[in-house]
């Protein structure tokens, strides 16, 4: 369940303010020689610790340094498991002992609760972002290997509540951050360079195996690609030569296009009503946007999705 | 790969013209008394043989009679695989002939050459939407599982290209398909009953396995819960008081509400250019919008994600 | 769970007398020419119609011959799921109404009726070794894909009872046919032309894989390789020049060398005493020795775990 | 391929002689009061520090000591993966320098060298013996979930050399290590209690799984239960009445009783002569019976099994 993959697969484990977060990967191919500083990279990119926007208290005194356990040898990678933890060197459970027996509005505290009988209270436990940061590292790690194959992975956001302007961005955020309050975003991703075959009928076609991984970031709320939502309107005769990459749910040599949405970060600094009558107000600095961070997380769960996909292609 | 689910298992298998298509159903409860009337009508759904937009020249002469092989006894399941099999009685490989060596646009016709060096070229073969009748099979079953359980599942046809209001859908109907073309739409699906705690962090949420499920439905272009892409605009104070049916990927006790846009059937009966610059006409008649037949296709596809989810949730 | 393999899936249906028993396989490389001769002179190994000792009542009369659903065209594979399927032609359900209501000692009617909380009376339904026979469809196509890289795998009864002649082995069948009794046996199997480096570590090892699909097979109740139980007397110094195969479970070049056991049928002539202080006669001709029967299943088991671990190492 | 397990799943990571080892536990039932002393004890069984016979030099000097880092909260399982590690404290890879470019007879060196291309050479790396502590965590978290149930699991020596007169063991390892030699044991081992339906028709039999688990073990070459080969000289007249514990593939109420051998060590004190004429000579001290620390590993893999499929059977 915490799996990732069958055959390059990927196990995340950790709270957001225990010990440490980290995970494992498997099946990742020997010989690979490891970029640490493009892994860093990313992780840098995901705490989005140059943006006045999406910056996060914690994310400002902790620096996310990955340290590598096992399945690496002089920089190179041995066939055998790689085990990596981030340790939650700032983690701070006092700053939620005030609310740890409030169910956040928007949050998972109470279907964990409910599922569980018991959850961490620190900041959302597992159910964090913070979880995607081991996700960002071996999608870095799945990034490289397809690099090496001339595969290339960009995401961006293109849309930020109805702005659609990357320059009017800031102006919108801005005022979104001034009233306290958090705002959506979409977030558009280009797979190139992908070889023609990769994708499995009948159920996990290359779109469907994508929207899998890319709805199970925190926060997303919707996943199309090609034509998607917006090709309602338009007819067979015009859509016909535009398949958006995949034919079947089978890679056709085209560019891979997909977006997805995410929704406001449900943690305001607005006052909220709970369904009982009472009141809650959430300290602490958060983001406006959670789409902002998010292109790197779509890069890794991307990566993650095609090297497993294309490892059962080629076997 | 032709294997949906972890625990209760469902496997696919046949080609549109082959000998038959079917499946296996492995981890079904035992105990269970089949309706197999039921399943029957959800046959004859999917098949749309009462719409005179949606039937098929060969849905009009072939019923599709479902046969079980084994794990069931007394028409009560043994806890055993349950397999079945639909003949293709109709099956005309001797219309494809002439096709047999094009590519047809928007279909896999050349996605399967290029990954298999080999396809069966009759009716689309394994990439046919005849596969998704023995998805119907398998979904009705876990259907019945579900409404034992008090889970109501229901799809339904909401948008026809741009029209919303399902007494216009005919005329719109009407109008396409006398340009010989073809028009997508959307189908929305609410889960009524669903208990608390369904769903698994952080891969397996919820939403992340129903996307992976509905998005491998042939022409399936994008699938969004909650508010989706149309709560881009609003705020994160606006939101929080809906989520949609699920917390951190976890059913949280609401109606779990999905839409799905599928696109325009590539098959239409206008002249199409093709790539090399000849022209190609397909003839027969063909579903002026694919989404009509969907919905059971769809509540099959939801069934079969939630049966699996609640076994895992129960264990 | 009716499933073995990861890449190269077998997934296996059927009671002995319901209507059919079967199989499907995915994964199966596309391109492969089947030798259906092959497969139906494996089925006939398997059935033992020639031998005086093995041979059924049912086998006599009911030839197995397996019917191709899906995935093959033209005789060759298309890389699509293989469904196949053999008709119980020759179920006699009324042969076991009498002992419907009985648990028969050393057989599965107990533990089925009590994990299930119902069962196919019919013959063993699922438990019976009838089921084997889609296990050796299987693994006859398995030994194809195997035989053209050049791996040959090849079982025989090494050993009757304490008998390890093979010239006596009738001598001593016929002595405990006479009695009305059943004897177990041992047969060996040697994997050659296996290349370096098949089998995964750490849990995945060559030998660990071999041991769950042999022991799989029913009536199986032990597995050893290499130098096995009889090693134990050997010291390290001696033992070092012979690995049977493998290293760290991985394949080492030399030839792979296993032996398992069968215990005799449970099914005898002679009146059986139940716990309950009743009397059982089980009627009809039975296997003197199952064993006999065993060779072609362990080729098939061993042949469906190599092709799947050569999958993987291939990937 | 590094996971173990369906739904209660063990995921294992590691070099000898890397930064650490460790594992991740996915599945495990929330609420569960960890009983971190059982683990320790279990680990120092595996340690054998107190053996004269088992003890290797690195034992002496570093105590395994295992650190938990998510999925447990104040003693109590969240449900969430629980990740943990052990660092390789007294690793001394400079021990390992002078026999770097050494394949060590009967040790996994060629074959991970040929798989990969590519090996840790110090101490086996990830096919050293090392890996089992991993397995023994989770194996005694395993053992405390099946304890609340009822379940216990018990593994002895039973047999070293022909010796099975356990007050006569000192003597014979005694001898042997004089002789800067090794010698194979029998682990016999009994699980109890266990209710009647546990294990899956017809792959995942009780017997199978096990065979499978055990076999995973470094240096394991044979599994049988109930008769086992011994039973070769017994009729069915004579068995039907003793199953070992497994029916069909299920539990059927009885004691489960198995035995499994093991090799001698292949790091023995003696010259060795290599295939190339040179001679091979290891220094430190190894163990003389590697059977003698096997018992608390048996019963962790025994664990690991059966709690997964009771999660199975339960679900």
């Amino acid at each position: 369940m915490n799996t990732f993959g069958n055959i390059f697969r990927f196990t995340d484990f950790g709270e957001s303010h225990g010990a440490a977060i980290g995970g494992v990967i498997d099946g990742c191919p020997a010989g690979l020689t490891i970029d640490f500083l493009a892994i860093q990279h990313d992780l840098d990119r995901r705490a989005g610790r140059d943006s006045q926007f999406s910056v996060s208290e914690r994310a400002k005194h902790e620096a996310d340094k990955v340290e590598f356990l096992s399945g690496i040898y002089d920089g190179i990678t041995l066939g055998t498991p790689i085990a990596f933890i981030i340790w939650n060197t700032d983690a701070k459970p006092e700053d939620y002992e005030a609310i740890s027996d409030i169910y956040r509005p928007g949050h998972a505290d109470f279907t964990y609760q409910a599922k569980y009988g018991i959850r961490d209270p620190r900041g959302g436990g597992r159910a964090s972002a913070r979880e995607t940061a081991a996700r960002v590292v071996a999608g870095s790690i799945a990034k490289q290997i397809l690099s090496k194959k001339g595969i290339g992975i960009n995401a961006i956001v293109t849309q930020v509540g109805n702005e659609t302007e990357p320059e009017n961005f800031p102006t919108l955020l801005s005022d979104i951050k001034q009233k306290g309050d958090s705002i959506g975003g979409i977030v558009s991703c280009t797979v190139s360079g992908l070889p023609i075959g990769i994708g499995e009928p009948v159920f996990d076609k290359l779109h469907a195996r994508l929207a899998y991984a890319i709805m199970s970031i925190n926060a997303c709320k919707g996943f199309e690609y090609g034509s998607g939502f917006d090709g309602i309107d338009k007819c067979g005769s015009q859509l016909n030569s535009y398949s958006g990459g995949a034919l079947g749910g089978i890679s056709d040599g085209t560019d891979f296009c997909f977006r997805c949405v995410f929704k406001p970060t449900p943690s305001i600094s607005q006052e909220q009503h709970l369904p009982d009558g009472s009141q809650l107000t959430i300290h602490g600095r958060h983001d406006v946007c959670v789409a902002l961070r998010a292109p790197v997380i779509v890069e890794a769960m991307t990566a993650l999705t095609l090297v497993d996909l294309i490892c059962l292609n080629d076997r």
